[in-house]
This record gives C-alpha cells, sequence and structure tokens, in this order.
C-alpha cells in the first residue's frame, strides 16, 4: 500500500487581504510560521506519505513549485488547464495515483489551512487510512471550538460497521464513526444545537480513500465527471504545465462540481463514509479574526503577526488587536480588536469582529479605481 | 488709533499627531484650507488690523516667516529666547507695539484655531475694539455648541457700565457684557449645567485691550511680571532671532505664567473686564474629533481631510470616519468614525470616540523606542 497526499491549491483567501492577493493568494502567504502555508501544509504530510500531488492553476504553477524546491518527499505537479472545481482537482489527481499504482491511498488536504498539532493530526490521518483500507471514503472532523456558522458540519453515528478499528484502540478518541449526513454551514441558533447535541464536526475538507474507491464513488455517483477524467488519466502528462489540446478539451468538458457534493454526500447517504474525529488546533485561517485567533496567546500580546518583523507597532487600549507593519511605525489608539494591515501598496483598517467584511472591500476595489490590488 | 494683533504660535497639537509634530507644529499645518493654520489666521486679522505680531519660539520662528511671506500687512517677528507663557508672550508684544504706539490697541489670537464665519468674527473684534476703547480688557466668549468640558468658560454678567455700546447696536447680539468671572474647565455635569442656565461662553484666549491698559493691569496685578517686560521693551531687538545676552537673562527672569491667570482672572473680579458673545464657527481642532466636526458634511462624505491629494481612500461600513492618505490606497472596513492617518513616517489609527488618548500615544512614543517621531 502507498498513500499519497492531494492539495488543492486554489482560491485567493480574499478575505485576507491585503496579505493574500489573487496574484498572491493564501496559501503562498507566509502567516508567521516562517513558511508558506502550503509549504507548512506538505511538510505536515511528508513524513506519512509515499507521494503528493499538488493542483494548481497555471498562474501559481511556477510559484508552488519554487515554494516546494526544498521538500524531499516525491512531488508531483498538476497544473489544471482550468478551474472546474474540487471534484476534478481532486478526482484527477487521485486517477494519476491509481494510474501509477493501483492499490493507492489517496488523501486530499487543503494548501492553506493551519494545523498547530501535528501529533494529533498525524494520528487521526493513521486511524482515517485503517478506515479507508477497509473500503470507506474516510473524513477528519474537527471537534468544534464554539457553534461557528463559517463551516459545514458533519453528523457522527455510531462505531463502523464490523466491529471496533484497530487505529481506534490505539488512539483513543480518534476511533472512525459512521458519518450519518453532511450539513451545510448553518446559522447561529442551528450551530448551537449542534454543538448542545454532541456528534457533529466541522467538515475540513480532508477526505482519505482508496483511489480505486473514490473513483468506483464517483463513476457511480457521477458518471459524467468519472468518464472524462478516466480518459484523462491516461492522456495526462504529469508534472507539465502544458497539456495537449486534446487534453485541454476533455478537462473543460467537465462539469464543475465540489468533492462534497458529488461524492461524500452520496456515500454517506449509502453508509460508506466514516469520519476520524480530531482535536488538532485546525483552523482554516478563512479571516483575521480566526488569524488572530491561532496566535498563542503569548505572542499575541505584542499584536504583531507572529513572524512580521516590519516597524515598530505601539498599541495603546487596543487589547486582542492584529497589526502588520512594513517600513512605518504604526499607532494604534482605543480600538480594541483593531486589524491594521499595512502592506507595501494597500493599507487596511478593520476590526477582527469585521472580518468577514473584508471580502467587501476587495469586491469593491474595481469600482473605486484599484482593480490592481486585488 | 492702531491696531495690532498679537500671534502667539506655540504648543506642539501632540492630540493631532502625526500630522502635527513638535517640529512641525499645528499652526504650521495646513487642515484642508490650503494654508498653514497661522496662514489662515494672519489672513483672517489682515483686513482689521496696522500691523500683526507673530510671537514664537526659536525652532519655528524661520518658519513662520517663510509661511507669511505672502502677507502685505505689516509683519512683526517676536522670536521668545526660551518659553515663559502666554502672559510674557503678549506682554513683550504689547509692550512692543505700545512703544510704537502708545494709543495702541492690541489683540492676542490663537495661531492654530479655527474660524468659519470670518464675518461674525469681524463684527465681534469691531464691537471688542468700542469696548476695549472705554478701558475694558475685552474677550470674545464662544457661544457654545454643547457642553464641553475641554474649555474653560466665561460667566457673563449684565450690560456694561455706561450704557450700551454703539457697536452693540451695530452688531445685534454681539453687544459685549460684563464680565462676572472665568472659570476653569467643568466636568460634564457642570458643563450641562452652564447651558442649561445660559451666560455662559467658552474662553478662546482671545483677548482685544489697549496696550497701556493691559499694562497697567499687568503692573497692577503681576510687577513681577510687569517690571522685566518693561524693561524688554526699550532693549529688544524686533524681528531678530537673537537677543542680547542682557535681554535673554532679562526674559529668563520672566514668571512663567498664563494670561488668564494674571491678568483676566483679577481684572475680571474688579469688574474690568468685557466680554462680546461670538457665534463665529470658532474650533480649536484640538483633536481629530473636532477636526472632523469642522469639515462640512458634504466634503466628510469622501472621508478625506479636505485638501489631502493622497492615494484613494474606500470607506466600507464607516461612516463619519476620517482618512488622511499618503502614497499608499487605504480601506477601512467596518469602523464607523475610524481616523487613520498615513503620513511618510508613521501611521495612526484610533476612533473620533478616542482621538483625546492620542496624546497618550504621543507620549508613550519615547518609550517604545519611537522619540524621532513626537
Amino acid at each position: 500500500m502507498t498513500f499519497h497526499a492531494i492539495i488543492p491549491a486554489g482560491g485567493a483567501g480574499s478575505r485576507l487581504w491585503p496579505l493574500s492577493r489573487a496574484s498572491h493568494p493564501k496559501f503562498l502567504v507566509d502567516f508567521g510560521s516562517g513558511h508558506t502555508m502550503i509549504h507548512d501544509t506538505v511538510t505536515r504530510l511528508a513524513p506519512l506519505t509515499s507521494s503528493i500531488y499538488t493542483v494548481t492553476g497555471t498562474a501559481h504553477a511556477a510559484a508552488v513549485r519554487e515554494q516546494l524546491a526544498d521538500i524531499h518527499t516525491p512531488l508531483h505537479y498538476v497544473v489544471e488547464p482550468s478551474p472546474r472545481g474540487t471534484m476534478a482537482a481532486i478526482g484527477i489527481a487521485a486517477a494519476l495515483a491509481h494510474r501509477s499504482d493501483p492499490d493507492a491511498l489517496v488523501g486530499s488536504f487543503a494548501a492553506d489551512h493551519r494545523i498547530s498539532n501535528t501529533a494529533a493530526f498525524t494520528t487521526a490521518v493513521r486511524t482515517a487510512l485503517h478506515a479507508a483500507e477497509r473500503g470507506y471514503l474516510v473524513t477528519l472532523g474537527i471537534t468544534p471550538t464554539g457553534p461557528a456558522t463559517g463551516f459545514g458540519y458533519i453528523r457522527a453515528g455510531g462505531p463502523l460497521a464490523g466491529g471496533p478499528l484497530a487505529g481506534g484502540q490505539l488512539a483513543g478518541d480518534t476511533a472512525a464513526l459512521a458519518v450519518e449526513k453532511f450539513v451545510e454551514k448553518p446559522d447561529a441558533d442551528t450551530a448551537a444545537s449542534y454543538l448542545a447535541q454532541g456528534g457533529y464536526y466541522w467538515n475540513a475538507g480532508i477526505f482519505v480513500a482508496h483511489a480505486a474507491t473514490l473513483m468506483d464513488m464517483l463513476a457511480e455517483y457521477r458518471p459524467d465527471i468519472a468518464a472524462p477524467l478516466r480518459q484523462l488519466a491516461q492522456l495526462w502528462d504529469l508534472d507539465s504545465v502544458q497539456q495537449t489540446a486534446q487534453v485541454e478539451e476533455l478537462w473543460a468538458s467537465i462539469p464543475k462540481e465540489v468533492i462534497d457534493r458529488a461524492v461524500a454526500e452520496p456515500a454517506a447517504a449509502a453508509g460508506r463514509v466514516a469520519v476520524v474525529p480530531a482535536d488538532m488546533g485546525w483552523s482554516d485561517v478563512g479571516d483575521y479574526d480566526s488569524l488572530a485567533e491561532g496566535i498563542p496567546a503569548g505572542e499575541l500580546t505584542t499584536q504583531r503577526i507572529p513572524g512580521n518583523t516590519g516597524a515598530p507597532v505601539l498599541a495603546i487600549d487596543a487589547p486582542d488587536s492584529l497589526v502588520y507593519s512594513s517600513t512605518k511605525p504604526i499607532v494604534v489608539v482605543g480600538v480594541p480588536g483593531a486589524v491594521v494591515i499595512d502592506t507595501e501598496n494597500a493599507l487596511l483598517v478593520t476590526t477582527r469582529e469585521k472580518a468577514q467584511d473584508v471580502k467587501k472591500a476587495v469586491d469593491g476595489l474595481d469600482a473605486a479605481g484599484l482593480a490592481d490590488l486585488r
């Protein structure tokens, strides 16, 4: 058995503008670890995997390759001719892994999430691999830390059919459970009720399975996606930025869909999905509030995004604020939870409470004649 | 009769940092009129006066002279060897005006206040001159627009002894009244009671009198200040940056005092002070909130300090905010009343509500290793 990680790297992360830009998206940003998020993601997965498939658009292919130049685990670069959704992105990589090893296990992991507890992550992935070997599509379910409305939830049922897993016995509270269903992002009351009931986990978009299982499920639930992918797997020039016209045409014919809807939801309804609960310090770093929450309390007292070595910051009566400075000293007075991001060519001022609305501002840049700052 | 304006130009205006600096104080800043505050002050007074005496420290003497190069009214530059308070500053200029014309009337006007209604100001000063000719020390009393706690108040009594003034008949509601007393900055409850009672005006530090009257009062109430000033008036080299050692020594011997305490308060107790109520769009532009209040509503919708021609500003869900940009576009999201001042070498983020606390930040610059930004 071999295990291959698939890392779809897309999305601009516009709520983290101006650190994240269309031309320099979130997965290429270093939010204080000393490395870009995609580099951290690969480093976290390298000890567990036989190889890693990154999946990017053409615009960022070179940057991703450059970022990962120092990684020793075998890397493959899948460059999408155009964006066709996460199902196509993960599907083509799974099909390519299956081409190289028919017994391959694969796992998809976002390029731009933070996981602070690597040991817990590793244990959860190992447990997921055991369940995947038994034919399940396995997701990691993030133990909720609050009634978040920004994530989908996974409703867990009882232990997997066929008795407890070896992995479950090894890993204590990370034993795999059956998934009853995936539910969409809830409103605040619904989210609160999920937490009160228990048995709900955040859906972080992490899926582990035999490549063959995933492709079989896709063939069953979405043959219109499975068929071109199967064909593409034979024709694809791996690690090349440029594919043939035939490949590009086939690729463009794939219906745009996310993996959750294409495979995970129908498979869950059929009792074919397992969840491994994981309490591993996960964050999607979706906005500046989420970024701030991930900073250890001791480091946040400096009000600086860790790793930011810009000019000094003086914060007066501004607890829990988050500041990123460049060449110019920044003084914040009397704005608790202020977010001040001073980059070379754009300055953002908001608060952690309003951090979600940064997307609105980015959407407004064009009308303000500032399209080049996107 | 001649009338000479005295413009003491001192004080850093630290609550308007970083636009105002110790090295570039508030009176040398252009807050949107197209001219510095001292230039606006001189322009406002020029049509009323025979000459204007500016009083500055050595550090800003050259800058003030440069600022006023295009003014046609005769200007005199009084350069203080060291700061000795407003009594010495106004006193030396009054003594010098008296030296050139024993019948001279003088009036002191801060260099860094805004007056939006020049016609009302002119009328009030003319009324004050009438009262001054009758031997009063005359102050302009600003009609309060709210229960401010940042200003001293003037308690007005009845019409001046000797019947109504000619000026009063000319100027309607600007007739001069006797001053009962000056009161210190009140707390909020006291300020509210002043407004409820009526008859209270803000003390803007504007005093008009015969130079001889002012010097006589000073001789009576503070002979220790009057004596060296009388001597200095004979020895002073007007318009020179450098005085003799004898002058410097005499100057340094003057007790440091403000004109209110040295002369205005005791003279009021003796029935020798008049007040001309004035509703003239006055503001001390004491902080960014005060600065914002002085901007016409139509102009503030741009969120920009008028006259600021820096990079674009995009304000989303940030009503009543005040932004000053330099080379870099600024995006403000979800911070009503935000104040964002981006200068060449320092960035301030606060709110209009907390604008008073900017002083705290400036006081904290030294400890933060940022003393050079003061």
